[in-house]
């Protein structure tokens, strides 16, 4: 696997795309903003869907499936949904071509022009809140708890893979409540299934919080999110959760006879985490050799790669590597062994390093007559002979150790990278040179932020869950404030 | 649950349709034929998916995700495809929507017109070799055997929940070979994927064979399909496989090194299966009750409803049933218990019976004594009542015997109603008393079959698989013919 591509040093952004169309995750399609998600990139996010799917199971909740197209005049309906998410968007006019009548192609039937417009979905409260209109009724039809795996457009002029693409992948959960208190409870409970998965599967801390008025969701009474360090010091929102209080119930009419019987409008959430997840994944673990994937999200977690001259080698070591291989298999390992004969053995070292596999096994003829093998570990590059009889017992514990060494880099990155700043001279200059999370005092309003943010570039990423109350004055206009928030220039 | 919906002698499209919506599997939404597909269907599309899923990563195949969106000239350069697919589709001309000068909600911006508009997938093949031009090279790049699940949009103008709908849900296998002879091989390979499927899990005798040049996908040298017949008499396809040949790597300019260093074109195939499926599982097994399902594809295979007055006696069932719940699950088998108070048991009855749960327990007080549980089998709505100390096992053996007793009971009628017919009298009136399979002479001419299916709407389902070879008159014109093809009407 080459080498030629950018470091962090060198070029963070550019380090980020060759790593991701060189680790063959994804590539820019021919359609402007659109990616395709390689196969090795999708066996990750299905990962990801896997553990997600599971967790939402647990928790409660059931799959369906809603409509693609909105028709236009659903935006409409919730007066700060339309203008967050229905101007950038795909608009299917017409839903028929002809052959050109000079004969140039085929072009569009002007006489298959829709009456009303349909917009890709680029979120789906209002086509779920239209539909839950008829499932709802009563208290006893309460909650609703759906979740929906899906694709949405969102019509972004510059776009990065994963990051921020036109189309991208997502869940998005919608539920509904009989009471505020019980959609609230929902929407935190949400967060922290996403923290939990984060910090669990994905190996990244995050912090959460909820987000100042001017970055809410567009409809939301309360956005939740969690909110992660990248190694360039920018932050990555991973997740959000929403409390919707009764806005789309009340824009789509969806009342219910509650246990008093009397009629009221339902009580919404919405949550969702998407495909930026690999770009979050991909820009915390990663280094200048290559992908670091976290053992529990890795598609194949142990390479075995045999040396060998002849094939009498190759035969001796195969019939030490598959009963190894099954051994590890019946505990939840995923291996592969890697015997091709096309490529020698140097080649694939640097191909599973580059593409993060979490440990690479090593067995040539002397190991075969000692008894031993090599292990080397992607995330410290640390290699150790083991004797044979102790590594299936070994892979297990190196798993585990890896998976939490990630997690406790991105920790100590994070800490390392979190500053108290009280000034708004400090402010400035410590973004400049160091980036990461800048806990600082604000004083409340959208105004400020908007300022600081023009003038900076960095934005609120929350207010931090449980944040100790604490008098000081806001580092931009200098009025009182109660707490500190937490800044960062973001992804 | 309500019993007023329609049998199937009374109106068989109106009883589908009723059950489909009363037992909560799918519903029409806002938007001009694209479905809700509800939590109760979305489960067993689930299932679906994961078998399928499965099957295709043990034949080599992996996952990977591509555009929803395709540009219009892309369709222009397969011929005969963009007759078949791109005239009835959704286009997407706009990307960007305003506030109504006359204040009147929002309207299109006609100044974010696409400089070419976007086709929304109605299949992926040309938006996928686009993508295979740039990562196939040489002969070690290949095969290339990749499978997508999606939604894709076909602007039907008649739609049937789940068989005909606007938008739907399928996956998508696209492959990429060195010789004619692997891609043909490829093609069978899954074709018998899917009648295994469609057998094993669907519980539905499918007949495996090719279609008739005007019934092939268009762009596809030949296709291979899989027809079943339904309870009204009429076919239904349930997946097909394409031998495409070199035309879309014509099409895209995909060429290859061989192993003899010369360049060449690759050789594809595609294959699918959609929500359609979820049609043809409804139609095959249910009845005049409501929904039968195959237990291999049932949300739920068990549902335990407790016959109780007393808090006591609920306690007492509760405390027999979690034990026996915990041993069944541990044996994979999916229970619910329905402790509900607020549902009496009959109300239950009628509701497991009508979504179609292969077996129901039924425990109430007296079984407490006696050591008793009461089994209900759907299939046969016969009951019977077991010790307590055998019902695990009963349970594991006739979820067996239900499997089995389905595709029986499917095969059989399909052999009741497929027919050798010998003249074009015989061919109608077979046709339209009888409906099913008519095994009749062909000439093999588009002309004759095309008139064929004027006059009686009959189509060429399937010449099966090693047809035997019987000289003949063709039905319809009387010219000689070599061998028997299958005639149905179809959905």
């Amino acid at each position: 696997m080459a080498k030629d591509f950018a470091t962090r040093s060198e070029n963070y952004a550019q380090w980020y795309n060759d790593l991701v169309i060189k680790a063959d995750l994804a590539e820019n399609s021919a359609v402007r903003g659109c990616m395709v998600i390689k196969p090795y990139g999708y066996a990750i996010w299905e990962n990801i869907q896997g553990v997600l799917d599971r967790k939402f199971k647990e928790t409660g909740h059931s799959n369906a499936y809603f409509p693609l197209f909105i028709p236009k005049s659903f935006f409409s309906k919730e007066a700060s949904h339309v203008e967050g998410f229905a101007k950038e968007c795909a608009v299917v006019t017409h839903y028929r071509l002809k052959n050109s009548p000079e004969g140039k192609g085929i072009v569009v039937d002007e006489e298959a022009k829709l009456e009303e417009e349909l917009i890709v979905r680029p979120t789906s409260e209002t086509i779920i809140w239209d539909t839950y209109k008829n499932w709802i009724k009563s208290y006893r039809d309460l909650p609703l708890l759906i979740n929906q795996w899906a694709n949405v457009v969102r019509w972004e002029m510059r776009t990065r893979l994963f990051l921020r693409t036109a189309e991208f992948l997502w869940q998005e959960g919608h539920t509904a409540h009989a009471t505020r208190e019980e959609a609230v409870r929902e929407a935190e409970t949400m967060l922290n299934v996403y923290a939990d998965f984060a910090e669990n599967y994905m190996a990244i801390p995050v912090i959460k919080g909820t987000k100042s008025p001017s970055e809410r969701f567009a409809g939301a009474i309360d956005t939740y999110a969690i909110e992660a360090l990248m190694q360039d010091g920018k932050a990555l929102q991973a997740g959000t959760s929403h409390f919707l209080g009764q806005n789309f119930a009340k824009a789509f009419d969806v009342k219910f006879l509650n246990n008093a019987n009397q009629l009221d409008y339902v009580w919404a959430t919405s949550w969702g985490v998407s495909t930026r997840l690999m770009g979050a994944l991909i820009m915390s673990h990663s280094d200048d050799n290559g992908l670091v994937l976290p053992p529990k999200l890795a598609p194949v977690q142990v390479a075995i790669v045999p040396v060998f001259k002849t094939r009498e080698q190759l035969d001796q070591i195969t019939q030490t590597v598959l009963p190894l291989k099954k051994a590890l298999e019946s505990k939840g390992v995923t291996v592969k062994y890697d015997d091709r004969e096309t490529q020698k053995p140097g080649w694939k070292f640097s191909e599973y390093e580059f593409k993060g596999v979490p440990l690479r096994l090593t067995i040539g003829p002397r190991d075969i007559e000692q008894g031993t093998v090599e292990i080397a570990r992607r995330d410290t590059l640390e290699k150790e002979i083991f004797k044979l009889s102790d590594v299936e017992v070994k892979v297990v514990h190196l798993l585990d150790q890896i998976q939490k060494n990630l997690y406790d880099r991105a920790l100590a990155f994070r800490e390392n990278n979190t500053f108290r700043v009280d000034t708004w001279d400090e402010f400035k200059k410590v973004l400049d040179e160091k980036g990461g999370f800048l806990s600082a005092h604000w004083d409340g309003t959208t105004e400020t932020e908007e300022k600081i943010k023009e003038e900076t570039k960095a934005t609120i990423r929350v207010i931090p869950l449980n944040n100790p109350k604490e008098n000081g004055k806001c580092i931009y206009t200098g009025r009182p404030s109660t707490q500190r928030v937490l800044f960062a220039r973001a992804y």
